[in-house]
């Protein structure tokens, strides 16, 4: 168990997949409960992870429950728009206070990831069952910790760039497909006091989430985007009439 | 002039502010004025510059008027909420279709700047008519062109860290103040496929854009963000059904 | 004609490659007379091109002509030992003052570039005749202007990851390639006042130096590489006893 | 303990500063440890952190004591020449391999460093007593953890920009000195599998070692640093004649 205690994850999941027979041969229980399974596996004492979904109150996503999480995982394809604007401000608000999230495949049209990244974030895609290569670029980076030079993903949907997001602090992963296409597959950033970190593997039709190194760098961006505390206050612009040092010195 | 033509710039300023007195000994005309000479003089047949104001209709800012802007230069301070949302998301959009934005002063706090950054970008301030030294960290960067080692602003109100920016894909300028603060002065970003530049000068009772080298500034940031044209469409996330290749090879 | 006049590049190549009657059908001159004959045809009046080699006095690069150099461009493969350590240490100091450096190909190796990036430089690589896309993931970057979405190199050898560079501080181009492989093929860095782009296109075996979408990115290399003068002087580490304020305010 | 056992640290000085009696009088052993200390007292079981000195043989760095270093702190100042070109070559492949490196204040003209960064690594100093300001403009940043919004040195030499690094990867601290310098005083890179800090505070006639924070800053920086096992290797260009996925998938 590190020093700051078990890492207080919520993964969120729309909770809809599950009802297509093809997805609920692979999750029958949805995502959110094989991301928050395989963090459970991998994390053990270090995380402490619940789950919650679409059709909760607030979407299981009330104010006490974001300010008791650490790092947020979100899963979501079909029902961006249903995810009411005051939440999905609410989990913007918590991720520039501190909270980490980790924005799986699809959700990168969700709206707290439009919100944080302030672009369209489209990409180039393609139904297919198609070899992903996912290859390290960053080999000294956390969330690279314990894998090998690529994680070779049998059958995928492709995903490709153009990829519309800010360039990101840190690069990961980057994937190539069968026909060609490439994608930058996993990338860090900062926002406020938050840490962002997108990982495109995961299509609900495919046992990418059963995947032993996809379950490491699931744990690994959980450790890397915990909230760590800051006593910087960012609520609002503080005058300080007198000087910092003056009143702090 | 350049290849390219003359670059298109629109400079937009709330237009307000010389109705106070002190400001009005200044910039009788309004600050966007003095950004808009100051332009006119630097870029000289490079430049075709026109001005715009919150109390014109639309702001100045119809859907043509941006569609034929390579770049907007943006002063606010007291009426952020006067702005439209419509028209502020107008902003974004064409930037995200390669506009150039360059973001002044107090325009940190303004809707287009807030959604492109998706953070909350307040900094700390003291009104006052202490000495900025505006230092260049990045000699090689189009923008510090024509520069010496600093500028010196003899009195200046005072912005400070913590800024609460994305990290900026490049750093040009770092201030420091008498009081000890110090601040990200001259920020770059690209959002979709436009270039955002942020410069902290610019108090409306002090005649910061009066000055040669702040000129200069404008002028090289006028240039580093015009827009370029791209044939990559952002608009959606496109199918590929049959691999880019095939259909582009 | 740019306002600061002609880009004066100089192209070195080892100019031992055409020995080979494989490299010799498709660059009868070498590599160098290729890529120079691509920059002159782009650049037109902008551009003020000469070449050097290997087997010249000094290999072509004394200071004189290094420093009426705004941008080199590097192309090298099975020589990169015999450049004398002196030359190769004057490139860089050129580079760390202002000129810029376009890094060709297996390049990668080359004693300056190996100085300025302070890593191995080494990546995975296999002697192909394979498809390599070569996509644009910073569209708003000028070295990716008036391109497509990609650029399709018909056949050519294999670059992959992992490249051991430091992280580009803009990345341009990610290419893949028929074995599933992935390379950051195109790069930005600036050390000191210079500015240096990698471009791995260019293998002596395959006429890529011949394709037209390829002759505009070594053009827009030029041009975004090209040498700034800035008065910053970094040969020494100034003493300030004064204050530098009061020396220069 | 964290789960990869204590953080082995070696804490490299010259043993020569304290021979001046306003030194001694501060860090009677040297600088070297004092920072052992404060790296001992603020990781406690988390870390195992010996010394090494200039006049050790092979400076105390010989490959047996490198390959079980996960992080090497190194301060020197006045015989940057003496140490030998092997073991500064010894110690910069240790950290493209994945050892961390945390350079101290004037160990920015260090033979390591200067070869790990390839530009000039000079700035603009001050023999002064003048307060530093070092203030946090990367709260989430883990080498930011627990500290306030910024440390006050009371007195310290000058360092000021501009600094001839390459732009950093992350730049958690940025310092303001009372003349009206600014200086980028805290500072990341990625090099090969190692990871580098530079932070400069720390000049031989101020107690600045001793001071609570900057010990924090040294621990923090130390586990940041620390070695990660990675099982790409960059020792050589790996051919990889039939495809990296027909070997491996």
């Amino acid at each position: 168990m590190n020093a700051e205690g078990p890492i207080r994850v919520t993964v969120w999941g729309e909770g809809l997949e599950q009802r297509r027979p093809e997805v609920a041969r692979i999750y029958p229980d949805g995502i959110h409960e094989a991301v928050a399974e395989a963090l459970r596996d991998e994390l053990g004492l270090d995380g402490d992870v619940r789950t919650a979904q679409l059709s909760e109150h607030e979407h299981g996503l009330r104010t006490e429950v974001l300010a008791q999480t650490d790092v947020l995982a979100w899963w979501g394809h079909s029902a961006h728009d249903e995810v009411a604007d005051v939440v999905a401000e609410r989990v913007v608000q918590q991720v520039l206070d501190g909270m980490g999230l980790v924005v799986l495949h699809s959700a990168h049209l969700s709206k707290p990831f439009l919100s944080l990244m302030g672009t369209r974030c489209t990409l180039r895609w393609r139904n297919a069952d198609e070899r992903e290569i996912v290859w390290v670029v960053a080999p000294a980076h956390p969330i690279a910790e314990g894998l090998s030079e690529a994680i070779v993903i049998p059958e995928h949907e492709m995903y490709g760039e153009y990829f519309d997001v800010p360039s990101p602090d840190e690069l990961v992963f980057i994937s190539s497909f069968d026909g060609g296409e490439v994608f930058r597959s996993g990338c860090c950033w900062t926002r406020g006091k938050g840490r962002v970190f997108y990982f495109s593997p995961g299509h609900e039709t495919q046992p990418v989430y059963r995947q032993p190194e996809i379950r490491r760098v699931l744990a690994n961006a959980a450790r890397w985007t915990r909230r760590r505390s800051s006593p910087i206050d960012t609520a609002s612009s503080p005058n300080s009439p007198a000087g910092w040092l003056e009143s702090h010195g």
